[in-house]
């Protein structure tokens, strides 16, 4: 409700078209449902396709179940994240349409019909197979964020000639997102490469000095390649989420 | 030089056009000058009117000097950042149209003519006094990347209202870089009303538990408002070149 | 023991109404057992309706429940806090009336009859639905203590609106518990919107950096709004008695 | 503004006593002036004799000076926390009746005449003479929001009859401040003796596996008197701040 | 060997009385078997009726059985720390008269017969019910290295009088062992009331912010009473090892 | 390919004896597969007899298979380390000649015939029992990387006259490796007394303070021998490769 | 005051002898001046020749003098710890016989005459010469406490053999105090060399992963050589107190 | 003192050669002086024209000189590190020839006439020019060692084409010393570039999430290149030590 619209109402109510009792009633519901930020959020998933989402971790196969019917009734669509095999078969149980990625740990209800063509190219990079499961858990959000997704996999910068010979690739990614365990280091190489945004998301890979994925974080944060950002550890979707923020512009 | 360059090159070799010794000299720099994506990286600057950047800390005044003399022959602007007054007052000695600010601690050279309007709406948003240089590191460099910035200050979550009464310069904003040292919980909360990418700075600012801003960068990092993505701490500069990483799109 | 009452004592000493011997007896067992701030403390759970508490974890089945039995034969109540539903089917086949609150993890035998009607009111505010088992902990153990117990759920800082459109509920308070994981940053806002004693309580929820609780701890500590105090992460009951100390007065 | 406000309001509208343009500009200034939480809190200081309070650290003197000189003109009083010598100085040239306390590091003026006879009584309990300056932080500052405080000084827990001693002046305080540094037992025991809200503030007292407080920080969090509440590592303030809410019940 | 003995293995040779190679020999061996405080160290089990130690956690029951069998066999008795209800039945399969403690988890085969009376006081004391596992392997070990020991439980810090009024029996140990998890106060306040040695044995009992027994760890390190003295998180072996140093003298 | 084969190459183009396109294929594949030092790295194995090495940790059985089959198939043999019984087996029951060492967890298919004799001498040397697994992972990578190895082991500075016995073997080395948990003092002593490369290997063992091994890794970073080198906590492979890089000149 | 002096105190009143108020008056003081434990620990000092001590890092010098002025009246003598030549001059300005050791930062003023002869002998090991204040702190205070004390320098675990060549000097010391930074290892190498109680001391020697001391410190913690204690960084006086709890037995 | 030669010893006893006293005085320095690997590693520096080395930090002007010339006189040359310029011009008063690095901070007495020519091919490469003076001590150490050194300056990750355009003299170099602050990425990328020793070297090059070279120093021991290995923050002359040992077998 902009300024604009509140004076309208006002006005409504200095004109007699409304009484003061309903015009208190919308008023009421100001702070959180009608602001014009708030309210353009509120309604942006439907608008947009881009599905609610649940983090599983935690909760019990009935909790996630519950939630995601009502997800699917509200806005005919869901995406779960860090979610197990049984939850996922109570789901397609439930939803047969529902897709399960097991590396990824997500489940997925798109909406139907489609809403939109998807938009924006982020290409998730990933330093080594162990890193699979959170570049998954990435791009299959941002998937269903509603954007065009591709994988370079196994480019760790032990071998960085594979990754140079992928330059191309790279530089026509609208956003990358980064994906590394160990010593973290593959954000700031493809971020030296590329002008385009880079998210980088550190991964609890690896043992001993890793400290579970505190290693990788600090690298991170001590990007010498300006401009690369962060998100948790082992946050694939944080960072599709991210991604779509800068997509979604 | 593109697949596409090369060939011709080769072909330029075949035709007898230029020498095998002459195309070797030219192959030979390839690997970091001409790859398609540093050789748009390397020329990005003058393009797009930004200047080159000189992290202060740790060099002596003639360093900085002679650095940024170089720069300014080479690209005909600087930025430079955490720099003491002293290095402002031999830099703008030397050249007078340096604007130094103290508070973010930068020197900066802008081009002339200036390149291009500039592009973007940046939005720094500040939670307390004493993040401030931090804020205006963020600000300048934003600036001198050629957007647009404006600022939003002693907003803190400790006094929500003064926060939510900005919601529409909020949500008119391209990106938001937020600053926030203590608690760090400002970012969460600007997350949670805005659509558009929101980077979080932590700052250094507390004492304690704040264990030189580890308390805020830890609590960006855990954000619950999805999408947030964090820089190092104090690093507005670092903020501001992932802002125009986004804004050069 | 007052000063006046070892006066007293001692003049029934010097009157040969007591003998030296009993005299000593009682004075012997005064540093634990009669001095003022000590008795007081002894006979408060009587007195108010107070059960004893036992903290169960690391605990076998057996003991939890001697335990429980001698507290219920002494005291007529108790509260075990994290308690196993194996412990609860135990205590339950032998005290029907105990209250098994399984997201909690307490086990309650109220005093019977009660000892007075409840007073003061306790809001328990939470932000995620994950740190819900503490904050039922702390509920659980506020309604033990004696005191009357308001829920607030799901009111994270990311979706504002919804904690602010129940400052009436909030301001109304007389003790606030705020329960919250991931970046903590709840109590600080609540904070800032009362003026009553905030008790904040970091949960070990989330993943990564959260490092079990620390980044939530850090930043209640490092709140913005003054006068908000912290209890150790994941500990319900202790801010519970914490409240109960200030509703005690 | 409560609804029935609001309502009324609207009323004034629809009897075209005030025009939709007013009454928009009031509603506007809404969000963070007239919520009934927010006003209340707004104009607390005044109605209750409380100083605005300034933290003084990593501000210049002329910034102090400026401040102070707002605060003393619009609310006729303030208190200045991690004051140096020197604002000390400049303050009282300027307000001839600051009160200046070295130990402490604070600077107050306070309200002329005295709005109210202090209430509630604030026992600061502190271990060790180093602890001393942020005990009298916490005194001061009591003082300044308009309480009784009384101070209990050197009652380590490596002389625990000291503090056993006193026993009748720490039962009788309605809250009470334990300040200590090095192992930071000494609120586990008081926590022990009493059944008043005890308000822990870990100093950053000692060297080497202290590691500036944290030390103390744990100990505290960790205390076994159920209760027990924990503010940041040397935050005299905020404890007094705390027990302020406590007492203003 | 000691210089005397060297010089008559020299003239031994040079009387012809043995070889020069039955010299080297004796010679070789010279370093690590017969310099005065090796030798000492090597054959003081024996003479002091000190049992051999095993450390069982991350052994197979063979491996265990198997060297408790050579130490049986060589020294005539063993002791065995961190054992599990496994390795202790199979133990007395072999060695009936094997002790086994279950809340200590140590397995001990006492020397037959007993070579000397016990000497030496050591009081074990522990602040609650959950240190007792350590306590009782500092107790079991103290036992086994042939000295007096008595146990103190369950005298926590926030119920001081507990402790006080045991003074007489603090007083008279020769050596105290102070067991504690969560705060770790209890060496201090010990500490303080005793002249005799105090050895602190943090435990990791605790949860959140005790970081396995950092908090109490650091608490002991910074005790406030001089001479207090502290060994690994959990290692109640240790500390006996330490008293039973400080006792043989 | 080196500047004198691209010379050539070109060269071969202008002769027309190749055409662009082919030519342009193979420069194409350069920077990965035909600078110098890539090309080199790329061989190695095969040349020396070396292994491809799968860390099988965190893989399923089915992957661990797969990879193996492609290395055995591609370079005639593997090491996988971090292997359990059942990757054993199932190696085993397809490659009977795979060795399966249980304490080091290592898997091991020797190339058929051997390359070459073995080069250079590594002592590894452990400290405790409880370090052997790490030891082995060591010995067994050093051997399959095509070196002699042999194990010197239980040398804890505790009883260092067993250490200084064995000066001899020490001394003859080519290499060191030195594994140690707990304090991690081994790698300082033995760095002193030899004038080889010492590389320290910390390991996880201990509990407490030992903080999963970080004691042991400061310990050796901090070492007062000269010129000792660390690798990661548990990282026996990664000490027989820097070995092999040593012995590899 | 034993029972039997209660007893008797109470006998006396019974019998007329003294009042009830004039034996309230005695009880009263009784916890902290008269339980057994208590007086013995307040009377030790002038028993025992031994100094009262005083922390002088971060007091003033003012503060210093008074205090010591004040010990020297009631005492006779007195130890400061962590002093500064300024303090060193104004101590002797005042008591021209204050013993002053610039290296150990200590001020002392012995006792006279003399109050008996030192009794146990004291050995402080010391690893590299920048632990020599910590070190001579820990010999200063041996002797202040009434000890004989001897010094062994400069005997680093990288040069093993300058220790062993004093193994009969090791081993005739009552108490050893091991002082090193760096990697801490010496007192695990003492603490196998000796039958003696073995007190280590961890100094902030060192750089980068020294952590100002965290390494050492760890190191002790988890010294293989059982029986090892520790005190805190750098924390000299505390092992002398320790030493001298175990030599007054 | 070969086996071979005790045997010669005691044989000249057997014969009368030598008297029994005399063979005891050489025997009994034996533990440190005569072992082989001891006494090889006492005369290796003289032998090969390695300094003896000083570390200076924390040292006093005078106690610098008074090493060194001690050094000069026995050994004919030293080297000190971490050198204020007091000290360097102090050094040079005395010894005209000494070669001070103010930005490596080294002093270096060069012996005279130079023992050997230079053996063995350092290069050290480091990532900015921040971490100059870690790699010039670096440096200079390996060249004050005996070796031939080279540098490679200001290549770090985030232009990963300058450091692959100098591949040729990566791979020619015998030992890599590659130094690198901030997220220390670049020992992975070299390690992954060549087959020789790779020794890492973190600096405290950063601020904020740096903690002081934490992030490089975690980096760089979970470096996904396998055989690199790493030294303490900073410590440039410990890598250079650790090439020296590698490069004098």
């Amino acid at each position: 409700m902009t300024p604009a619209q509140v004076e309208a109402l006002l006005a409504e109510v200095a004109a007699g078209q409304i009484t003061p009792e309903s015009a208190l009633r919308r008023l009421r519901h100001l702070p959180f449902e009608e602001l014009p930020f708030a309210r353009v959020d509120h309604h942006r998933h439907l608008r947009q396709g881009q599905p609610e989402v649940v983090f599983c971790a935690g909760k019990t196969v009935p909790q996630v179940l519950t939630i995601c019917e009502r997800l699917a009734e509200h806005a005919g669509s869901f995406l779960g994240t860090r979610a197990t095999e049984e939850m996922a078969a109570a789901l397609r149980a439930r939803f047969p349409e529902v897709e399960w990625n097991p590396l990824a740990r997500t489940v997925h209800l798109p909406p139907r019909p489609s809403p939109r063509p998807p938009t924006g190219d982020i290409l998730v990079v990933s330093a080594g197979t162990s890193d699979l499961p959170v570049a998954e858990e990435a791009a299959v959000s941002g998937i269903a964020f509603g954007h065009r997704v591709e994988r370079l996999v196994d480019v760790g910068v032990a071998g960085i000639h594979r990754l140079l010979s992928e330059g191309e690739r790279l530089s026509e990614a609208d956003v990358l997102i980064v994906v590394a365990g160990m010593e973290g280091a593959l954000p700031s190489v493809v971020g030296g490469l590329v002008r385009r945004p880079v998210i980088a998301v550190p991964t609890s890979v690896g043992y001993g000095a890793s400290f579970g994925g505190l290693a990788a974080l600090l690298a991170m944060l001590n990007s010498c390649a300006a401009g690369v950002t962060v998100v948790n550890i082992d946050n694939g979707f944080g960072a599709a989420a991210a991604a779509s923020r800068i997509l979604a512009q």
